[in-house]
């Protein structure tokens, strides 16, 4: 076997075979496969597609090539969600928590952000004291007293898309749906979770910018999962404009401490409550109430356990940037369009997301949003809050929201986008 | 400027403009640009293309990525040919010094060879004593003193295309016309030559197997030639089948030998002048004869004094293979059919070439042709004879050659293909 038949394979168009992804797979987790070759293997796959064939044979490559979690020694049902990434996307840290209080174990191995979407362990790192980093034995710990734990993938989970991953990021080969969709089901399915819903974005703020790409994403992965024996379902979430009111990550965690407490915005609240819903069902557990567990504390008490857990304090002061602007709307009227990837690009900016992997972020930055598309708005009043320790950035979070805002008369028809688009599974 | 932006530009079929060709050119040369960056950039390439303006700039970033050598400083007019490379091409050894005998300067920078196609500086050395590294001092009074030098290209010459050939050689990125286009007229260019003629070949030996892609090749680069000055024609050859009866380093010395002494296969011969007659039209020498230089023993002692001025012995014993393996006719009749690829491919696996940039080649081994398409063969006597140094390598070889001989009736019609199909300039 050597690498360039592989790599003209799928450069000529041609279907790869079962030996070829096997052997590519382990060859550059072992380092035979040079970056460079991967690479342009990459853009190959991302220029030619794959197959659903070739999909489950690359997905279950990258999940041989490490370990595997196995939860089957907890008394409760595994019920995890995974989000394609979205601005404003908060909802892993009520949901797990709510999930938990329902019944079900949430065993939720999460990322860092990277571009324009938030990551949660960014998030939660808000949180003073709070730490990302636990071991499995730490891990599963967490899991069987609180019942739900946010925590960072080890090293030793689906190596070749830990390595595949951070080269796809800088060789232009994010976007194509066979490697997404084999990147987030070899980490869901090596981490041994029983059951599996799938968020999957759609609009500017995501990675699929159309209904069709993304219903061809969640079908892939529904169908990966479904295979390898977990329960998988996917709702197809509106990202044309944010979640919530908040972008950045002391502001997203203060946000959700609110739908936690019973109140928040209505589509983060609709979301949570959705997803919630489809993970106690895959888990076997339909007659669980989650408004229920909102309303009567018992999320909050599941959340003020899982951060202390992991080294956090519930109760302390979240930090706050050094310096604000406020951004106030041109003109009366309704707020019509709210583009949900100016506001992300703009908190990533103000200092609230990272352009290398290993570069800081800022606790405090981000952009708060004070309408909503559907509002009224009012010439002069204020329209966003921009939040950073770095005021000299403020311009250049100001350019990326050009063109954002659309403000349109009062008495314009104005029909809202439902949160849940649609569900495969 | 940043690299993911210029993939992307290519990668959903854009045109990259003049500033991202001219930027990433130079960020690759100085490192600045990864490795995987640019193998996945040369794959979208690879698939999508490239214009003609693109190409144009994309040669001349390379060009100014060196230096440019000068030959205004001769009496004579200077004159260069290259082959897109194929089995049995062994035409600059004869060539070079003919051509010089005829009253031009013939600046010959020439490369090793790589996969199935053999390399003149490999054959070269295959001459006791011979040195293919020269500086531009010494190469210049070669060239002074004798009118023809064959030498390596010095580092300084279109570093970024050398950096560029290695990585496309490792990630299948070599058969693209932008990519070869730029990359042999970027050498040339900085080489200085005033003149250029181009041996395109076509056929299962050459990289581009149907003329039709022969034809886009060598007209992109007559168009890049002449935009830069260089007065620049193209012959588009068959490569179906090897040329002269061998294939190998010290094999295809001899057989030069032979035609710089007045004999010698009748192809190498054709070919050999016709190219000699382009390369003196285009040096302004068009009352030249190279026939009379072959046969008067002029252009053969151009050849000793080029070799002699360069190291090596005319006069030594070339090396021969320690083993040789006689493959006889399957069946009396004529040879219709003698794979160019099957041949090539034998040879490497013989030792005649090499796998990787680093490898050492073998001198004495290659593949002997008793018989040409045409050419009567009678059951049981000899049709090719195999020289290796590792003769546990003949069963290899001979896999290679599966398929490649047909022999049709005594009485079947058969046309010759001509050596020269097309002229392009």
């Amino acid at each position: 076997m050597d690498v360039i038949s592989v790599i003209r394979t799928k450069r000529d168009r041609g279907e790869l075979t079962a030996d070829q992804i096997d052997w590519v797979i382990d060859a550059y987790t072992r380092g035979e496969v040079a970056h460079e070759q991967m690479s342009s293997l990459a853009m190959a796959i991302y220029l030619n597609g794959m197959n659903r064939a070739e999909i489950a044979r690359w997905t279950a490559a990258m999940i041989a090539s490490g370990e595997r979690m196995d939860f089957s020694s907890l008394s409760r049902p595994t019920a995890d969600k995974h989000s394609t990434g979205g601005v404003g996307d908060k909802i892993t840290l009520p949901l797990a928590p709510l999930v938990a209080a329902c019944g079900a174990a949430v065993p939720q191995l999460s990322g860092r952000g990277l571009g324009h979407t938030g990551g949660t362990l960014d998030k939660l790192e808000a949180i003073p004291g709070w730490r990302a980093q636990l071991s499995n034995a730490e891990m599963l710990d967490v899991l069987r007293d609180v019942g739900s734990v946010i925590c960072a993938a080890g090293d030793g989970l689906a190596p070749a898309d830990k390595k595949l991953y951070a080269l796809r990021d800088v060789t232009g080969t994010v976007e194509a749906i066979p490697l997404i969709a084999s990147s987030i089901m070899s980490k869901k399915i090596a981490e041994g979770t029983g059951s599996l819903v799938l968020d999957v974005k759609v609009g500017s703020g995501a990675f699929m910018k159309n209904i069709e790409d993304a219903r061809e994403l969640a079908a892939t992965m529904v169908e990966l999962g479904t295979d390898h024996g977990v329960r998988t379902a996917a709702l197809l979430t509106d990202m044309a404009t944010p979640l919530g009111r908040t972008a950045g990550n002391a502001l997203e965690v203060r946000e959700s401490v609110e739908v936690l407490a019973g109140g928040g915005p209505r589509d983060v609240v609709e979301l949570t409550l959705a997803l919630a819903r489809e993970m106690l069902d895959a888990a076997g557990l339909p007659d669980a109430d989650p408004a229920k567990a909102l309303a009567d504390g018992s999320a909050m008490d599941h959340w003020r356990r899982m951060i202390r857990a992991q080294g956090g304090d519930p109760d302390a002061a979240l930090p706050v940037a050094r310096e604000q602007h406020v951004v106030t709307a041109a003109e009366s009227g309704t707020l019509t369009t709210l583009d949900a990837y100016a506001v992300g690009l703009a908190a990533w900016r103000l200092g609230a997301g990272r352009a290398r992997k290993e570069d800081p972020v800022q606790a405090g930055a981000g952009v708060e949003l004070h309408a909503k598309p559907g509002d009224t708005v009012t010439a002069g009043r204020p329209l966003l809050t921009l939040h950073t320790d770095t005021p000299e950035k403020f311009g250049y979070a100001l350019e990326a929201l050009d063109g954002a805002v659309r403000i349109g008369p009062s008495d314009a028809a104005f029909t809202a986008t439902p949160v849940v688009l649609e569900r495969i599974g």
